[in-house]
């Protein structure tokens, strides 16, 4: 049978089967250059270009003057939904917070029931990290995001895992976190879920995590129409 | 100040503002490399690494002899959510299935809201071609998955929009669709979701795509026992 994919994407095809074989693992290290050109049957270019289009898909990642890695989130993109292309952020925001309150309150509930207690110890100290941010008059957003993630990977849930970083980071910038109401309940609603999952109350978890996203979206509204 | 982005991506950077800028619109096509040579000052090289990297990020495409567009998903990319990744496929889908029923019900309900009336005859339309092809026992899974893509477009979340497609299409392989009472029941209730979108009843749309998610499930767990 003839191939008619061009030789870079065969090679870049035949590095994604020893991942998805678990031949190479996350964070492990590709063979060298000159390695994968004698295993492969090709030559330098061809084995960059490949590397290459890897690069882009976050599938490995190069780092310099040591070598080329799988990458810990293989294949997860920066912004693989395109949101970046959507033109009406306002409607991009409103949305993204419409599904997380649908998920979410489900989330915190699997992560009572499932995180680990090394996870739960994280889970409290990113809430004391986000107190001290806000009370500092730091910029909180990127603890806020860590935050949501930690409890969607302790939920255990495979999708969720990669799908709420993508929710989260995409719509921090537009939200006004200057708001003095608004960051008094970010410290005690943050405190209140990490206790929640504590305490393994999975109902008392998703509870609060459905009055946090709605007190989220008021002040959201809010910013919208001023 | 020094800019230390390589210059293949400092022009794809610039190319990804001309399509965020809304100057080149999703089908548009880009200028040619000439005229991208000339007007960005860089050799052809660089152009076609640019390109090459925007084309592994599905934010344009190559048609070859005709020239290069800007996609029509911008960004979105094949895999976002890395799936193919994942070893545990069982389980993959058994998470992908617990995410769908918390999106799909209120997704049905905001179908039933915002569809427009040329939307609601292509459900109907999609109703009735699962129907004929299961009918005639042909695999159906296809035609599912455009069915709940077509009422998640028709919800006008701009987030689900480009999430469901991903969620249905990962795990339509590793479903049983040759078990007869599921054909039934598929069947049946896509039939009965469409029409109470067609009848606008909220309510009754939500609920119905709960049930039909639920059984889903069962069928699931049953054939991961067998």
């Amino acid at each position: 049978m003839l191939d008619k994919r061009p030789l870079p994407q065969i090679i870049a095809d035949k590095i994604i089967d020893l991942i998805e074989s678990k031949e190479l693992l996350p964070g492990e290290r590709l063979p060298s250059e000159q390695e994968l050109m004698k295993e492969l049957s090709v030559g330098r270019g061809t084995i960059r270009e490949a590397i290459k289009s890897l690069v882009s898909r976050n599938i490995v990642e190069i780092r310099r003057g040591v070598g080329t890695f799988v990458a810990e989130k293989t294949g997860v993109v920066e912004d693989p939904l395109g949101f970046s292309f959507i033109n009406n952020k306002n409607k991009l925001v409103k949305d993204s917070m419409d599904v997380r309150l649908l998920l979410e309150p489900s989330i915190a509930k699997w992560a009572a029931r499932n995180a680990t207690d090394s996870e739960i110890l994280e889970i409290i100290e990113l809430s004391h990290k986000i107190e001290i941010a806000i009370l500092n008059d730091e910029d909180y957003s990127d603890l806020d995001v860590e935050f949501h993630t930690k409890i969607a990977n302790s939920s255990r849930n495979l999708v969720v895992e990669n799908l709420i970083p993508i929710l989260t980071t995409n719509i921090r910038s537009l939200i006004d976190v200057t708001h003095a109401a608004l960051k008094e309940h970010t410290i005690l609603s943050h405190k209140k879920i990490a206790n929640a999952i504590k305490e393994r109350d999975e109902e008392l978890a998703e509870q609060l995590m459905k009055e946090h996203i709605e007190i989220n979206q008021k002040y959201l509204d809010e910013s919208f129409y001023n």
